[in-house]
């Protein structure tokens, strides 16, 4: 029987299930950190974030689970559901952000999350957002390939356009306006969904959370002892420097959630442990950074 | 005689005069990079940008000055100007941001910028902003002390009420929200000022620029040849996140430029050359870094 407690269930277990398996490759362990915000704030709730810093192959990882809830939806979410304004709600979802040591291993983003609100008269509504998304600093082309395929495979029993659609929405996002840059070779994004009826709603996020594993994990294995030098770490540290200026500037939750008095060591779980910022960096002609920049972190189809 | 053209020449000036006396300290050489926005955009104008990296003394000391005009002064600059809605203007300024490299010497921020519109009927009408605010990773009284008194005895040939207006203000403005914090010790901020007439405030503005060197460089003087070991470098490193927080998601002028297409490369002269992010850091009971935390990051009266 499908209800709040289900999903929550659900994605204490994902998050459970992913951060171990980022032990095991790693070899070292998380911290588990549970939180309650403080009684007397406008929105109540409690979260786990779990972190393991200076690992050998995960320089810094994130993964947090929240579950908060509000008198009142905010304006913002209710948009597209003005029978909804001003209703008590629900929200709960788990986030993750990996920063790899090794500059072959790409940085990733998923996230899964549901919303509900109650309204005055009748049933609960609940919608859903997730999706995941790559970011190399060294494009391997076979890497794009499997992690966009794990992400359509994931779901395609949800109907043939979810993929698609939900790719180009990932593109639309993940974009860096004032770069004309993407964030990476992208992956998949969606919101404010619901359009299958609660059961399958969930069913789709929750089959887009379990691939995340299987999109990313062989993609580390492959890369996370590729010998390096210095040249690749300073590009490496180079463009997480995008990384930040995505989330703080564009990211509409790391934003809203600082601007409005959010947990801010949880939101900003996803800051890479070590950046730089230089003037005016151009990578050479024909070299590998280079084509980082005109056959990955642009637009196309990668299946 | 006052005119656009005296204020940009003295903004040039300014800008030479300062990465001149910071490149006599630092043995180091500007980048002098001169740039003009393509044609075919909404706002044009030009700019040169000067940055130091890599330095003996600072490890990324940007200083940038632009002009640029457009057709339309956008509603946020005309909220308390009605009648200038939709007026041609002009913007102009110095804003710099110096990253030292020794953790004893803190990072500065100083800008002076003035915007004139032309209304439809009658003389064009300008007003003034700018200001300057210190930002140590290890607390000094006396370097505090002298920032502040340096502000106060720029501002108070235009007013006794000046300094402690914009010190206030200064405050108010750098403040990072979801940390609870101040950014640093303050210094002053004002915007929108045109109050002592165009020429008085011109001199306000011309004031704070004039005091800016005198300000700071003393304070270098005292403190970049302070033995460090690698405890002092790891805690800048992660202060530094916090110059990146408070820029990226809170000042408007870095936030609104880099959503609205400004140059990225010039917005971002302020990021930091290298910083970290760790989870949950919380300094010694006691140390030197609790320290700036309970008695140099705070509000209060430094003369």
């Amino acid at each position: 029987m499908w209800n709040n407690e289900t999903v929550s269930a659900y994605l204490k277990g994902l998050q459970n299930r992913i951060t171990g398996a980022i032990a095991e490759i790693d070899g070292g362990e998380f911290l588990v950190d549970a939180w309650q915000k403080p009684t007397g704030e406008t929105l109540q709730g409690q979260g786990i974030t779990q972190i393991l810093e200076g690992g050998a192959v995960f320089e810094r990882a994130g993964c947090g689970f929240s579950h908060v809830s509000g008198p009142q939806l905010p304006p913002s979410a209710t948009q597209h559901r003005p029978e909804l304004a001003g209703a008590p709600f629900e929200a709960m979802g788990v986030s993750l952000v990996f920063h790899p040591r090794n500059p072959y291993v790409p940085t990733v983003h998923m996230n899964v999350r549901m919303i509900s609100a109650q309204p005055a008269q009748g049933q609960a509504v609940s919608w859903f957002g997730g999706g995941m998304d790559l970011t190399p600093y060294y494009g391997f082309e076979e890497d794009a390939v499997h992690f966009h395929r794990t992400c359509r495979d994931a779901l395609t029993p949800f109907g043939e356009d979810k993929y698609p659609r939900f790719k180009t929405w990932c593109d639309e996002y993940f974009f860096l306006k004032h770069r004309n840059e993407q964030r990476g070779v992208g992956g998949v994004f969606f919101d404010d969904f619901s359009e299958l009826g609660p059961q399958r709603s969930f069913d789709m996020m929750a089959s887009v959370g379990d691939a995340f594993l299987g999109a990313y994990l062989p993609i580390v294995q492959r890369r996370k002892d590729m010998p390096h030098t210095q040249r690749e770490r300073d590009f490496q540290l180079y463009r997480r420097g995008r990384y930040v200026e995505f989330n703080l500037v564009f990211d509409r939750g790391t934003h809203f959630g600082l601007q409005s008095g959010g947990r801010s060591e949880s939101i900003l779980l996803s800051m890479p442990p070590l950046v730089t910022w230089s003037y005016q960096y151009q990578p050479e002609a024909g070299s590998p950074e280079a084509r980082l920049y005109s056959d990955f972190i642009v637009r196309k189809d990668w299946l």
